[in-house]
């Protein structure tokens, strides 16, 4: 029960010389992985002149511009250009993002890139907040780049409400803006692939989506010694926070503190928590038990009743039970930086050391409360374009995707040009691509232009085959060339 | 040399009742087509209050939000949600068009959807740049959303410079905003499907584009007494307009003027083209000019010596050897809205009159030198996906994607839940899409699910069986149970 597209997938595991049958655009792939121009890092580092809610801009007028005018020929400061080349990676990458969703049952959607500026906004003093790509627009509302795709997800299923039919097993790729400042790899907008099950309070739908990574990971050739995940919960906080007596609602912020754990010194994280208003003998326990790597010392710690240990030892279980043991480690440290989470959270990470995180997620079960929605049990995770292709290229297993088109197609003379158009048409009507040459040019032209596309056939329309109804037909891998009948073409 | 991809299209030419093998993600598609809820016009009205170069909004600090907060469910105005079913149809549309272009041998780019302000401006006074989505960022610069691919297009291949192999023959489905007046079917943002060829001077460049529109329709069911293309050159307008000795540089604003013929009424055109500086004998003559439906007839006006005639019937001739004949006419009528074209311009327009312009381009031989960079002779068309999405549904022709998961997989009690993932994961690394329930949940939510879902197969994963290495396989197309092997499962 292979399908001819997924079972040509499994190849990608290996580097592979062979052109592959690949839905949307054709992606040839060779044994050679190339670096990508496009990764070129944007060394310039820029400071933002303004915090918080964002700077809208004076209504300065437009600048007065003239016809004639000398561009700057690059993208915007920490944008990117696709042309084919890095494209074809970017397909390639989505399209292994995609046939997972498609492996778990999983549907596609997606929210406008545009959204109103308070869906993003959080009290818990998230860098997120800080980042913000936000403007007023012309009818004066407040809006944003959306930094990430959730917040749209908890939109929609607060208005779809009742319609929906639980559980949702949704996912997207959309692209998210942070203006923050540009670093090596750090860009300003990047491709976020997202997996998010709505309506499963049992630990199962994390273990579900670690398992869908797992099964990314393994797709393009990444192995258990490549990467891993460290998974923690929140509940192991917020059992520590209880104990303290600490209200619930400093929860969110105590975590973004925490969550800075190994960016800023310990003493400065001490400070903000005691400044968040947790007691010394709190802040001490918490830094104890953050550093906890095993489950059972946990128990030890926390007891066997709570729900943060007895979350944590099913997910372990279950990743057994899905064949990813291996790949994962508890690891009370993580936390994630976003306020939301509520249970289980988790990140990939690379082995090496050498890269941010991969990806990230976790349970968000009271996000739609906090945008006036009934609360419905959630958990998710967003995963980056541009991490992945790093390990990938390090790795030495980045494809090399090339243009492949199945056939050229040139007149002989000026005057053939329509009957080429023909050859074209007809070719095309059966499903074959090809590339019509359009201009009058040398046979020598056409040979390099033919290599260039990895075309298979070469197809010259020359004028005493044409007034037989004939054409000839060059295989390009073999030199073999004939004559063939126009309605034998195919 | 069918390949399995490209066969399966064939399909979509009719409405069809069995599950299509499509690539990412798969989408079955029913005799019943429907109306899609995402295309509900968005009634409300909204006069932006400022013109020409956007307002970016003052200053003013982020509104003081706190985590408990109503937000408005709907995405803002003017954009749209993509719910499953939704961008099911999205997925559908942008197969095809990129399939069709993978059969005119195209390469996919894409550009950032933010770019500088400058690249959109120019003076011709186009409704574009009245539109522009256009802010301040926290750099200080001023940016936009872009309205149109072509300018990035430009700048890309300006930068990029002699690393290019000529010719370019580029596609790119992006999203453009334009901040609009919101009327029926108006939105402010919309995808966009380009296609260009760059380095090419002859008019086979525009009848290639145009076949590969002719391609696009017949695939999803538009024949040419659905649609038709007008189709005119610029150089048309210039030839009269030398006659008269008006000079080059109003060439793009007569244009953008004279496009506006059936908007708004003749005499103020003519008003206007006063106020730019043509006399009236030159309007009288240009507006006489714009009239002439056929070839024979300019011809007799113009003269056969110029380029405009000779492009003209070169590219009818041309139409009649790629089989499009029956689709295109010629009418002088057609200019087309932006300032940059410079010889044949077309449009692809509705038969039955109710719609707005489908699709539209021409070429734009000199867009390269006013960003500064050498000339390099191109076309190109913009197709939008809201237009086409109403004819489909006028004609009845807008399919039916479902969902469509082949297995779905449930443990028949808790503890079972292990055991159903094993069964998951087996069947995902075959290639078999899988739906597992996460939850423990009564056999008739299951079988509810395994229909909303279209579920070839569902999958019990019970006690006795399990612990002899079986599970309980029910075909629900047929109604057939039976137990296998784990280890024959497939």
């Amino acid at each position: 029960m292979l399908s001819a597209v997924s079972s040509s997938l499994l190849i990608f595991h290996k580097p592979f010389t062979r052109a592959l049958r690949l839905p949307l655009p054709k992606l040839p792939i060779s044994s050679n992985p190339k670096p990508l121009s496009s990764l070129s890092p944007a060394t310039s580092a820029l400071i933002p002149n303004a915090r918080g809610g964002g700077r809208a801009g004076a209504p300065s007028p437009a600048p007065a511009t003239d016809d004639l005018q000398k561009i700057d020929v690059n993208p915007p400061k920490g944008t990117r250009d696709f042309p084919p080349e890095d494209m074809r990676l970017r397909n390639w990458l989505f399209y292994n993002f995609r046939e997972v969703s498609r492996l778990f049952g999983f549907e596609e959607v997606d929210y406008p890139v545009l959204e109103t500026e308070a869906l993003f906004i959080r009290k818990a003093g998230e860098e997120i907040r800080e980042q913000l790509y936000c403007f007023e627009d012309r009818g004066n509302r407040r809006v944003a780049l959306r930094p990430e795709l959730t917040p749209s997800l908890a939109r929609l299923v607060i208005q779809k409400g009742k319609s929906l039919s639980l559980p949702l097993k949704w996912f997207a790729i959309g692209q998210c803006w942070r203006y923050e400042r540009m670093t090596r790899g750090r860009r300003r907008e990047h491709y976020q692939w997202n997996m998010d099950v709505i309506g499963v309070p049992e630990v199962t739908a994390e273990a579900e989506l670690i398992s869908s990574i797992v099964t990314f990971f393994k797709r393009v050739g990444i192995t258990a010694s490549d990467v891993g995940f460290k998974v923690s919960s929140r509940k192991v906080l917020q059992e520590v926070l209880r104990r303290y007596s600490i209200p619930e609602a400093l929860f969110g912020k105590v975590c973004i503190i925490i969550d800075k754990i190994e960016k800023i010194p310990v003493d400065d994280i001490k400070n903000e928590l005691k400044c968040a208003g947790v007691s010394e003998e709190a802040i001490e326990q918490l830094l104890q038990v953050l550093s906890i790597k095993s489950l059972t010392k946990l128990e030890e710690i926390l007891g066997e009743a709570g729900e943060a240990v007895a979350d944590l030892k099913q997910l372990f279980s279950l990743a057994d039970k899905f064949g990813y043991s291996e790949w994962i480690q508890f690891d009370a440290s993580i936390v994630r930086g976003l306020a939301y989470y509520t249970g289980i959270v988790f990140e990939g990470f690379d082995r090496g050391g050498k890269l941010r995180a991969i990806c990230g997620g976790g349970r968000y079960d009271r996000l739609l409360s906090t945008f006036g929605g009934d609360d419905i049990s959630a958990c998710g995770f967003g995963f980056g374009d541009a991490v992945i292709v790093e390990l990938l290229k390090e790795k030495g297993l980045l494809p090399e995707v090339s243009l492949q088109v199945e056939n050229i197609v040139c007149p002989l003379d000026p005057g053939l040009q329509g009957a080429a158009a023909t050859v074209a048409t007809i070719l095309r009507g059966k499903g074959q691509s090809v590339d019509l040459v359009l201009e009058n040019k040398p046979l020598k032209w056409v040979f390099k232009r033919a290599s260039r596309i990895n075309a298979n056939r070469l197809i010259l329309v020359g004028d005493s085959e044409w007034q037989r109804g004939m054409v000839s037909v060059k295989v390009l891998s073999s030199g073999e060339q004939r004559e063939i009948k126009l309605d034998e073409l195919e």
